[in-house]
């Protein structure tokens, strides 16, 4: 009820402020007696990581993880798996300016009005460090969904105005971690390094898009009519911070299309079934067709910047506030581990789903 | 689980198939002794269905609704509310050719996989028929609304490549309703008008995009860290059939700003705090700010052409494919009160919410 | 949120007033393709009609059923299966004179408190007619259940003092149906029945006790540690309309056992595994062992009697109150399929949630 | 879906094997602002642990709790309250003895059938030893209830044959922890004692009965039709270990009253309506009335003995087996702040479900 659990099998229920004790998750409805892979998650919490490269923050906590519950001689029980991610590099006196401002387009003031009080130490449960809890959530799903071959892959399509404009059919996305920026095409990822670090040396920030693909989904995840498989990575996608929209398969720019350039024609694909182009992104009435899905998320630039900037405070007097903490001048880069997390815990969420209705 | 069931605390469950006997709704959790507005719901179904003038269907049913449960004397009990329309003009041979064909960019396929049957009548639960339910769930929400003054106000912003480029700021919303096409821009609305005409005449189809605002939304709603009102938003749009994107506030456009232009300047609004711009689209951390909220939904061209199309059947054998039923060339229009109807439902769901936790 | 639906993957949402329109129930979550027996939910529905034999209410509706969504030629299409039940023998003004007192031991009170109004009407939501919506649910939870040889009986063992204290496994459960008390073992059926006639006569009311057999339970059903097999069958038993108590297995009995007089020894059976005794009643840490399951259900002497009671009215003004409408004087026998379709229910239910994790 | 988190507004999720590293619950949905008690935890902690008294089993940790999240300056943030106990006193070694048997009348066979595996550690999630969760998860809900002035008190009715039976109205509940069985009639709990005592020294085990009393609940908590409060209470004792029966007010005796004898009159009580009896336990209709609500939970005689028993091992070969470990000799005692956990549980989440629809 209050949005802090998400999935109807596999679910996560993610718990911890930001500048608390810790981060920590209670993933529920996992396979029982799965291998634990520990490097996958430790992998993708470190590609989520602060300070990983001079893009980023340079708050460089490692993000050590601890699973308290759910595991036994290395392998899932079936029980509810608890993972712990402890908050070393708590400094509450950085926040000590922030206590009663309000910063612009951050949620300070939403959160005070919705529950009355202030938890001023870096944000709270608005904080980014709260996606943790989904990238060791989202590796557990990954361990569930690579039992059936399903692979997901995000790269960063878009900062700023810099855009990569190759479909990702002709990406060989294996390059995309070979890059800071995490961009598979070499040039483009140049351009958009150089932008972040002049709008970095400015004290500003900028946007930037995230596309995912996932292939070997196979036919019928979804359920129609509220709980389609768009419906469910869209809702997963707009959760996460900062993201301001998503769009699936043609998109937005499907409006640009007729009808009869837009249908995805049935043919045969060897022994199977296939559609001769792929403008329904893998999923038609909600439910997976078997084809590549493939989605945007719009990120916003991030609100704190290292300019002054004029705001009020909780007397709704005009103060100016200036960042002095370590913030990212992008974060599309940190969000490519978080996109495919929640990514796997849909998928993984409509597998476990489609299990009961078997034929 | 099968995802026919939408919400928290105020609930819908969409029953009925398209060619099925009715078209059903169960609406649990309403308040109690509200007064229950039949005009209401009986605008907002005219204002959905088919054949309502020229450039939609002329599948002409009138769509009488009959509540047969929690309404007592004109009042709502607080038990729950169950509402059916009937299908009246059902024609089953129409739809006898489709028995054993996959009909392109339709959910024949994905449906008959999923299920391991076909409902050929009309595509059953895949139908936008089912958004019957949805409207009157809305109608039903918007009383609620009401209650505390917000107000929900959809429009065409987009038809093909004719687009209104007109902030809503700037847009008299009053007479959306005065256009069959429900843009309240005369002259955009005549050359979108112009265009699905055209289109028409082809048979062919087209896509298009609605804009909704909301106002009055009071400050609080929306619930972290899963479950922020964007997000339910999102999922909203994105259940409706033909929906390929959502994004609300800036958007994809935040992408092009920096940080520096991108932030809502906090000041005072009379005794209130609001902010100076509202690129965060009336949302900050998933909680509403007191700002008009407002998004746009991206709708594909309708799959369902009078063009002959290659496909193929049951036998994975190629077949020709030309629809002789009555379908609309441009959904948006008819789609206006379905995005108005699940936006009221995501709101109403979020304030009975909020109320648990009301200071 | 409000209590109109039941169950997780296998749900149904109750809807509909005893005095209102229709009866109804929406069954959501049922395996697809499955024959639809009529005769199973016809018979179901005339164990508990009221009408069936003298000993029991005289109101006399027929109870036809319609199906109006989710099954087409014969079979269930796994969408939503919408049942409805007319209210063909209303007469309100039975009820006037209970239009603002409260009669004694009845829910008018509680509602009024809690709703801020009166459905008068028969008592609403509150009366038993609502189960209805129960024993059609439970006849299609029952056609799941049939497809893996599960075994329901009910049967009353108590009414008032007179106690059938035969273990069930000495009794020929086949006999139930053939007494209008529903008691397999004829002689106490026969004073049970002499029993309520003498009750009736006088205008009194008598309780009794249902008790329930399940057999066929494969291994597994349950969900530690909060959704117990017999956690989930003693919520369902205890939301029938005046049920007062619960147990199951050795029950209540167990205290007056010691731990080395209790326990069940482990056995092969064949080439299975059992117990030798079974106070277990089939259900070990939640979890059925595939042992038979049996509880008892008890029901509390119905409020509404044919004897003038005195209460008070909406003023708290003292008022004589006495039942002129047609009432039963023991609901037990009535109520046997309604635990049978509790039961159902509740084993469907977790036989489907039990499939996700099938090894 | 998998059965570890209780309650629909306040929610408790419960996670952590008995023998792992330690037992954690998430409590979510509590109110925000609400000073927490640590007292009352740790209060309610001693009341559960083991080894409080030479009646109960020796092992003895002393259950520090840790709150890792949801609460900033002694005060609730309205985030989720994660908090652990550490499992200190692990020795593994004791339990490699059950590494290959079925414990007689545990859950090591029905939970290895339904996960493939052992967790062949002290039991782990069967394990009493979870209830540390729910006593946690207690004592938020208790801060809950003390707002509006909800007591409970629960208290040892019978142990074996030794029965109190003098009404609860009768007794002076706060004697109940002055006496380490918590009876509050000294001449029975002696009795009591002695037996316990005495099953102690023949290595064997004695069920009881647990009666809780709740003052104070306010008019209109329960939701008909399923969500009964009383069905919602039963399910919570049933969940609890070795629970094998609940009934509420005159509970399976009302079988043996007529109604004439077992309606509750309304009456006047002061300004306020009341009832004359309470057969009906403080709840009509699924709904609280007002008045006292009481109930009764049977628990079985415990599955561990001191006293050898045969049974089977995994191989379905004949063994012996007798408990080393520490066990109670009788659960009662220990229970009783369970008992009172799950219902400050139950009645808080109601509490803030009638939050929605308060008048």
């Amino acid at each position: 009820m209050t949005g802090n659990t998400f999935g109807k099998i596999f679910t996560l229920t993610s718990f911890g402020e930001s500048h608390g004790t810790v981060i920590g998750v209670v993933i529920d409805g996992c396979l029982p007696n799965m291998l634990v892979d520990l490097e996958l998650i430790k992998n993708d919490l470190n590609r989520r990581r602060p300070g990983q490269s001079n893009i980023t923050t340079s708050r460089g906590e490692p993000d050590e993880f601890e699973i308290i519950s759910g595991v036994f001689e290395g392998k899932t029980l079936g029980t509810p798996i608890a993972v712990l991610v402890k908050n070393k590099d708590q400094k509450p006196e950085d926040y000590s300016e922030l206590k009663d401002l309000y910063r612009p387009s951050h949620a300070d003031f939403t959160y005070q009005e919705k529950y009355g009080h202030r938890d001023y130490r870096g944000g709270g449960r608005q904080s980014a460090r709260e996606t943790i809890a989904r990238v060791i959530a989202g590796a557990f799903a990954k361990m569930i969904l690579s039992q059936i071959d399903i692979q997901i892959k995000a790269y960063v399509s878009q900062v700023y105005d810099i855009k990569l404009d190759i479909p990702y059919t002709q990406l060989d996305l294996d390059q995309t971690e070979k890059s800071i920026i995490r961009c598979p095409e070499p040039k483009t990822a140049a351009l958009m390094i150089a932008a972040i670090e002049k709008a970095k040396a400015e004290g500003d920030s900028l946007g930037g898009v995230i596309t995912c693909i996932c292939n070997g989904v196979p036919i019928g995840l979804g359920e129609p009519v509220f709980d389609k498989l768009h419906a469910d990575l869209g809702k997963a996608m707009l959760s996460i911070n900062a993201v301001k929209g998503f769009d699936f398969g043609s998109g937005f720019a499907s409006v640009l299309k007729k009808g009869s350039e837009h249908n995805d024609r049935f043919i045969q694909k060897g022994a199977k079934m296939g559609t001769e182009t792929n403008h329904s992104g893998g999923i038609q009435g909600g439910i997976s067709n078997g084809e590549d899905i493939y989605f945007n998320v719009a990120f916003k630039p991030v609100a704190t910047l290292q300019i002054e900037q004029d705001t009020l405070n909780e007397s709704q007097q005009p103060v100016k506030f200036k960042a002095t903490g370590r913030h990212d001048s992008c974060v599309v880069p940190r969000a490519v581990p978080i996109v495919e997390a929640m990514t796997a815990i849909v998928l993984a969420d409509h597998y476990l789903r489609s299990l009961v209705y078997k034929k």
